[in-house]
C-alpha cells in the first residue's frame, strides 16, 4: 500500500538528487578514521557534521553525545504521540585509507565517474545514513511532519567493533526507548536484487607478536642458530588450518549449526556463479572449504583470517637480517551460537601452544561481537519488504551477511529489540578497500525506500 | 719479528688515534647505502671522500673508478720495484639504517659511548677501511715509503651482493695484479681471542610475492569464499623446513659436505657458551638443527632465512581485510659446494610447487656468490697471524665465519689469488642492525696490526 502522499515525497527527493550527493561528498571530505588515534579529532568534527545535517533536515532536537570513546551524532522527532518509535542506527566513521597508492581519485574527496560515487565512507556508511536524512528531510519538508517517531543514531566506532557502544547503549537506555531498530549498513545480495539481511556474522580479533633476538641480527653470522620469528609466525599461522581449509584450533567450532535442507535450498536458489565471481575479484577461484557451498561458507561458516602481517626489512632491495620481531593481526568472523570469549581463549592457547621453541609469544584477544539472526516474521520486517519492493520495483530475497555489525549485536543482548536490516550497497563496493564506491541509482533507490519505509512501519506497528 | 722501525710507526698511530676516530665519524657522515637508489648519489659521495682520504695519506695515485654500478675507490702505491704487491680490500657502501627507531644514537652521526663508536659502517666496513688507511699512512709519514707495493680497492656494492664486482675484476685484471689480497670484512671470534677467517659462506635471495584479488576485500564479505594471500605466503614459507630445522627443499644439500673429525674437534675446542650467547641475544634458546654443534650449523650448513615479509594492514588498531597480496624477502647462505644457480632453481621450483590453490606466485631470484674457503698453509696467512700477534698480543685461532663477502669469491673464482682476512670486529658489534659499533680497542689494534702486516707480508712473499 503506498501512502496517498507518496507522490509528492518521491518528486521532491528526486528534485533533490544532486544536492544528496553534494552533501554526501561534504560529509566524506572529513576523514573520521576511527581505527586511526591521530584522526580521533576529525570523528568528533563528523558527529557534528552529522548533527548540524540532521537539523538542518528538521531534527530541533539533534546533539552530540559523548561515549567512553568517539562521539555520537542524536536526533529526535517525538511529534507523533500514540504513533510507534523507531531507532535509526548507522555509523559515521570510517576504515583506514591505505593503502593510499591505490585509489584511483583522493579517498577523502568524493568523485563521481560513470554514476558512482567513489571515495571513503561513500557506502560504509555515511551513504547509507545520507538516505535515512534525506528521506526524513522530505517529510518534513513536505508534510511537516513524520508518520511516526523517530530517533537517529550515527555512531563513531563501529569499524573498530564498537568498544563503546554497549556501554552508551546501558547508560542512555531511556533516551533511545523504542519499538524497532532500523539498521543500514549492508548490502543487497546483487544489483537488481534488492535483500533484507537476516543474518550477521560476529567479531573477534588477535594481534600476535613474535618476538626474537633484542635487535635485528646479520642472519650471516647468525643464521643457523637463532630462530627467526618471522619463520616462527609462519609456521604459528600455517598450523591454524588444514589443507582443506578447515580451522584445527581444538573448540574453535563449538557451537556451530548445520543448516537444515531448507536453508540450503534456499541459498542454491539464490544467483551465485563462482567462476563469475572469482573472475570479478581477479583471482584464479574461489578458496575455503571445498565441501560447502560458497555462500554457506561466507554467512554460516566461521573464518580465521591473516588481516596484516609484518616484520623485517620491507624496503628496496635485500637486508640480509634475521629480524628481531614479527606481527600478524588476525580476525575471526563468528556465526550464531558461537561465544566469543571462547573463540578468543581458544585461539590464544593453541597460538602459544603451537609456537616453537626459541621465540617469545604476545598475544593480544580483542572484541565480543557475536553473531545475530534477526526474525524474518516480524510485521516490521514485512513493512521494509513491502518500503523495499516499492524503492526498487521488485520484492526482496533474504540473505544472510558475512559482515558484522557490533551495534546489530547489542540492540539484540541489551535491549532485546527487533531489528530491520535494511541496507543498498552492492556486493561490489570496495568497503575496507581502494576505491570503495556508492552507486547512485542504488543510493537514489534507498533514499525512495526510506521515504516509504517511514509510513509503513507507522501502518505495520500501529 | 718485528720490523725495527715498528716503535716510531706504533708511536705515530697512538698519538694520531683521536683523529681517527674524527676521521672515521666524518665518513660514516656520508649515508651511503647502497641498497636504496636514492642514495646513489650518496655512495659516489663516499668513493670521493675515501680517494681524497687515500691522497691524504701520501697515495698521489688515488681514483674514483667506474663499475657498471656504483663507484670503486682506488689508489696505489708502486714504489718499491722488485718488492711483492698486495691489493687491499674494503668496501664503501653500507646497509640500510632503519628500523630508525631503535638507534640509541643517529645512525649516521657516530658517537662514541663507553669506548665503543656507535653509527651505520663503523666497523662494516668503513672502520675496517680507515685501519689501513692510517697504517698506510703512519709509514708513509715516517718512512716516506711503504715496504710493498699496495694497491687500495674500497667497493662500493658489497652490502648488495656486489653485482658489478666480478665484471669490474674482470676489465681492470691488469691494473689490480698482485701477489695476495688483503680483505679485511671480518670479525675475530671473540674479544681477546685474535682471530683469522679462512671459510666464508655464500648468499643467494629471492623476493616471493603472492597474489591474492585485485583489490583488498572486506573480510566480512569475502571470508572463508578467497584464499588469503597472507595465509599463503605463511604455509610456503612453513613448508621449507620439517620440525627439526632442516630444509626438505629437495636438492638444497647437494654438495654440502661433512665435517672430518678434526674440524668438528678444533669447533668444539673454541670457546662458545650457548647460554650466554642466547642470552646476550636476548633469546630463550640457541635454534637451528639440533644434531649439529652451533658453530658447525653458523659456518658449516648453509640456511634458508626469510629476512622480511609484509602484507595487509599493519597500522594501528584492526582493518579487517583479505589483502590482495603478501611478500617475503628470502635469503639462502651457502656453504662450499653448494652451487648458487641450481640453489635457486631448486628453492623457486620447490616454492611454486607448495603454492595453494587460488593464489598466484611470482618468485624472483637473486645473487650468485658462491662460499669460499682460504688456504691456512700460504706464506702470507703465516705472516697475518704474526701481525696480529703483534697487535693484539696473543696468536690468532683459525675460524669459519657464516657471513658472506661477494668479492672474497670473484677474487677466488676470477683472479685465482689467495687471500688473508685479517678483521678485528667483535661479534656483537650489530652489523646490519640498528646500533652497529666498533669498539675502539678494536679499532686501535687493528690499526697496529696493519702497521705490522705491510713488513710481514714484504718479508714472507720475498
Amino acid at each position: 500500500m503506498i501512502a496517498p502522499h507518496a507522490d509528492a515525497l518521491i518528486g521532491h527527493v528526486r528534485a533533490n538528487r544532486e544536492r544528496y550527493v553534494e552533501e554526501l561528498k561534504a560529509w566524506m571530505a572529513v576523514p573520521s578514521i576511527s581505527a586511526q588515534p591521530d584522526h580521533a579529532a576529525d570523528v568528533r568534527r563528523s558527529a557534528e557534521h552529522a548533527v548540524a545535517r540532521l537539523r538542518a533536515a528538521g531534527f530541533t532536537q539533534a546533539e552530540v553525545l559523548e561515549t567512553d570513546g568517539n562521539p555520537v551524532a542524536y536526533a529526535a522527532w517525538l511529534g507523533a504521540p500514540g504513533a510507534p518509535t523507531i531507532l535509526i542506527y548507522g555509523h559515521h566513521d570510517v576504515q583506514p585509507a591505505d593503502p593510499l597508492e591505490l585509489w584511483t581519485s583522493p579517498p577523502f574527496e568524493g568523485t563521481v565517474r560513470n554514476g558512482k560515487l567513489y571515495g571513503r565512507g561513500a557506502v560504509d556508511d555515511k551513504g547509507q545514513c545520507l538516505m535515512h536524512i534525506a528521506a526524513l528531510e522530505a517529510h518534513l519538508r513536505v508534510n511537516g511532519k513524520l508518520p511516526l517517531n523517530v530517533k537517529v543514531v550515527f555512531e563513531g566506532e563501529e569499524e573498530i567493533g564498537s568498544p563503546s557502544f554497549e556501554a552508551f547503549l546501558a547508560r542512555e537506555k531511556e533516551k533511545l526507548a523504542c519499538d524497532v531498530v532500523v539498521v543500514s549498513d549492508t548490502a543487497v545480495f546483487a544489483e537488481d536484487v534488492p535483500s533484507l539481511t537476516t543474518s550477521l556474522r560476529g567479531l573477534v580479533h588477535w594481534e600476535i607478536t613474535v618476538h626474537g633476538p633484542a635487535a635485528d641480527l646479520h642472519s650471516g653470522y647468525y643464521g643457523g642458530i637463532v630462530k627467526n620469528p618471522l619463520e616462527a609466525l609462519a609456521q604459528i599461522l600455517a598450523a591454524l588450518k588444514d589443507a582443506h581449509g578447515r580451522v584445527v584450533v581444538p573448540g574453535f567450532y563449538e557451537g556451530v549449526r548445520e543448516l537444515s535442507p531448507q536453508e540450503r535450498a534456499d541459498i542454491a536458489a539464490l544467483p551465485f556463479d563462482p567462476a563469475k565471481i572469482a573472475h570479478e575479484l581477479g583471482v584464479t577461484e574461489l578458496g575455503g572449504e571445498p565441501s560447502r557451498m560458497p555462500l554457506e561458507r561466507a554467512w554460516f561458516r566461521p573464518t580465521l583470517e591473516v588481516n596484516g602481517m609484518y616484520g623485517g626489512y620491507q624496503g628496496a632491495g635485500q637486508k640480509t637480517i634475521i629480524p628481531s620481531f614479527a606481527r600478524a593481526k588476525i580476525s575471526a568472523r563468528l556465526v550464531p551460537h558461537q561465544d566469543p570469549h571462547h573463540v578468543k581463549h581458544a585461539v590464544t592457547t593453541f597460538v602459544q601452544r603451537v609456537a616453537p621453541r626459541g621465540v617469545r609469544l604476545e598475544v593480544e584477544a580483542h572484541g565480543d561481537t557475536r553473531a545475530v539472526e534477526t526474525s524474518r516474521d516480524h510485521p516490521a520486517v514485512a513493512a521494509a519488504a513491502r518500503a523495499m519492493e516499492l524503492g526498487f520495483g521488485k520484492p526482496p530475497v533474504f540473505i544472510g551477511t558475512g559482515g558484522t555489525i557490533g551495534p546489530v549485536s547489542s540492540f539484540d543482548r541489551i535491549l532485546h529489540l527487533p531489528q530491520v536490516l535494511i541496507g543498498v550497497g552492492l556486493p561490489d563496493d570496495a568497503i575496507h578497500a581502494p576505491n570503495e564506491k556508492f552507486d547512485l541509482s542504488q543510493f537514489f533507490g534507498g533514499i525512495e525506500t526510506m521515504t516509504y519505509l517511514y509510513d509503513e512501519l507507522a501502518n505495520a506497528l500501529r
